[in-house]
């Protein structure tokens, strides 16, 4: 199963990087489009509609401001929507993260930090992780190498004291 | 030309009652509507399609939480959308507010204050009075009863002291 | 019908200047104005009270802080006013926001986003276009417009992972 | 050289009731208006522009929501201004707070807290104790039986435990 | 594969109770418990630990104020973990939102809307759905059934005018 | 009369400096201090207590973060004061409002925006202007040249298009 | 050594009642106060210049809206201030919250969450504990009985599933 | 007995070099480690069980976000935790410091300010200080300087004017 990253806008690239990064070392298919909930609303419609028959198992959203990216794609397919709030020039991405978080019952989106990329990357692995051990299996070497880093950075900060 | 009313939950029918109730004072026809953007997207969608071919001069699209609705209308037609968020149990109606007024660039939606379900009919009609004599008239009819009241409550008020 | 553009400082002048080139690039007259609630109060009532005489068909009040501008407009007039909030040094703009959207009873506004320029304009036209063909017509093109640039950028971006 | 007393609403009575209450009982003349900044904003220019002439020393101006009442009475007259906001039913009153407090460079209010009717009303005394010494007196006589209030208080409970 | 509900204290149990109740009524297999990240950190510890041999495949975690329950299962889980911020007498849940959807950079969580029980349930479900047929087939069942009852309000609500 | 200037560090004499020299410009005798509410409570306490024996009328607290420095001064005197809360490094200066404009009933402080400065010393000279009839008078004339401003700044602009 | 309570109003108490039950369930001596930091300013300060002589080894100090008694307390002495903000009508406690715990360089309080009375009660506790061995065994007790009542109402409840 | 210092990330350390200083300055033994309650929680809990053992008497957390490192030590030990909130680049801190003030009852922090390093060491010093005349005796030396040096900046400041 593949994972589409989807952005409101080009602009939003750099913030969702660090996840295509992190899917795309792991081995997995990906997908990155540009699809504005407001400005190409039928190209959103067909493409959360068409997700889970082009292999799409998860898709990771990004917007910002009023960002309804996320739950105009979760309207249109039962797939998990991972939702990215991206921080824009005011409110520091409080806005976003309120526009996505908030959905009414009986749609919900995965939410994770503002302009926390490579969190929504590691959701969406963690999402296929439920049934493929191979992802699930290097999500935990993973975790055991970002353990690792922080027990270095703790010997060379402890030790510089 | 008709103003549509459009609300995410038959449970903010309340808040835009008065909405709904001054645009009919004035003569003006209306429909009012229960449409969810997440749960019903397509109707959303057919509905702002064809609301300029319905003759329908405003749209007044009322929501709570992650408040969608405005947007998802907006995205599909370019009539003015009145936007009127729903406060909800907890936040106090801020999320709704954020969700709905922090549009992105070229998809704008004219953002009333948060429960201000009068609020929202009126601008509608002031919309519709830019081209209408009849309305705009009793827009100034509606605005000096208004000033009428408060200079009696003033009568009140300042004689009991 | 001319659109007035209002701001309270000419330090609003940047975000301000998306919205007049819009309106103006739809070859609509505008007239552009520095006219402070609280330095120039006057000014702001007689030019309120006048706006409907003077064929102004929307006033688009531009201020930042204890942003009292739009709704100072909107009391001496039924037109349409949007409300443009602007960012200053501290808040981000939500004083400007919430001093401007959270209009009382009886006095709407309508409010566009914290330093959405560019859609204060749109709306303007938004306004006049429920009456004026032409510029429904436009309206329409330049949401296909900004859709084409949407796609051209999926495309891009797409094609680049 | 009396106090006014100007609220947005009569629904602001109870909030501004202590401010009234306070003021009397140090024997100031006072006199108690509802004035609207945006339903009647002629009435609020000529009643800012006479209070000097008509003898007030201090206007005490209360309002909720989107709080424009003391600023724009503040543009017309150089009296100072005590801001009293009010809350209502969202928001806790920090929208009327921020528009009243974030006032524009050279158009100062004196802002209290919000809902803090009692304060208004000693602030307004403040002020013209600076030049009476016999409300300056006084203040300094309800200051010392606050104190002893406490201090009963603080006995109170102090001997509960 | 099983749904875990984890709550900080048995007074979230009103709020967690939609999400046990959907996730049941689609017949997957759960588990309810009180667990606390601060009072009883180890339990925490040991169930996450062993949340993946115990075939759990999604653990929804619900917590109020410094809400870090979510976060501590996480810690020790490279399951997908669910979060459900609690709102409490003060602070409307924001605390909890922050607290839990504000994650370090590897330590994802699935944050859904402050007291949003039902869309915790359905996340989970959809989660599970990736790979489940039977429950990706009843989330769309799930999901009509949601648009039918809109629409049904929708002709109750525009019959009534 | 004379005006106090106290700040609660010296770090924020930028943000008072145009509240001293606005009343200085009006030949208003002043004294600038850099007092503690908590590194020099006791000085603090003598300031306040012999500010009326030592001629202020007003004074002017200016602090950041938890600003307690106008409230401190409060409580040791019944003079006017004026809250002027300055930014700090995170938060934008909604702690130092907050700490200073929500004092407890019975000791007010004046509240002025954040960072505003000017509007310290103007809000100082108004309330010295209600018994002196030359301030008063300078008042109207600065008054009159902020409007002159405005308008100039009106006539560039409004020509410029 | 003692721990004292002290509160900005009587209107307080019950928010403190948990803290100083909690610390006298330990069999410390305590001492309850209402004490004004605006009020009564000078009994705040011979209160807290006293306190290490009259044995105290930790303040409790809770108040509201802008909550400066910690604060106060702190400025005059170095033993340790433990604030517990209290919530008033509006703003839910966050205005006490930030008045308190955002102390400026060299002046710490020791900040409890809002409304958080037994949390300051076993703060307290635990500063005493460092170097009472008694304190610190009990406080080891208290918290394996939380865990107890967490366990007892995590069987009650999961079994009830 | 030591202070320990926690921060969830090397980043976080130019934050806690101030407090590491402090206390440092003051001759108590320090140790400074780098630990994430998400990313090595077990070596969290190994050391928040031992630190009473290895004659710690306080541990300062610091962490930003979803900052529940002081919470998740606390978890662990009964000994004073004072927790520093760190801001990031969105949200001032104001997540981290909700995350790490607002702690269920039962088990308490000691919650400094935003970004308040010195603060969060002389917090440390002042608890230590409670059995530790020398420690005591040197905080009041400290508070005498800061003194001093305001008392250096007012005259300086003072006489500029």
């Amino acid at each position: 199963m593949k994972v589409a990253f989807v952005m409101g806008s080009d602009s939003d690239l750099e913030i969702v990087r660090p996840a295509i990064e992190i899917v795309k070392s792991f081995g997995v298919e990906i997908s990155v489009r540009v699809i504005s909930a407001h400005r190409t609303p039928n190209i959103a419609e067909d493409f959360a509609k068409n997700a889970e028959k082009n292999r799409f198992g998860v898709i990771v959203a990004a917007a910002g401001k009023a960002a309804h990216l996320a739950g105009v794609l979760a309207a249109y397919t039962t797939l998990p929507v991972v939702a990215l709030p991206v921080s824009a020039k005011t409110l520091d991405g409080l806005d976003a993260l309120l526009a996505m978080v908030q959905m009414p019952p009986g749609i919900p989106v995965a939410c994770v930090g503002i302009d926390a990329g490579l969190n929504a990357g590691l959701l969406a692995l963690q999402i296929l992780g439920v049934s493929d051990n191979n992802i699930a299996f290097k999500l935990k070497e993973y975790k055991e190498n970002m353990a690792k880093k922080v027990i270095e950075k703790d010997k060379k900060v402890s030790e510089s004291f």
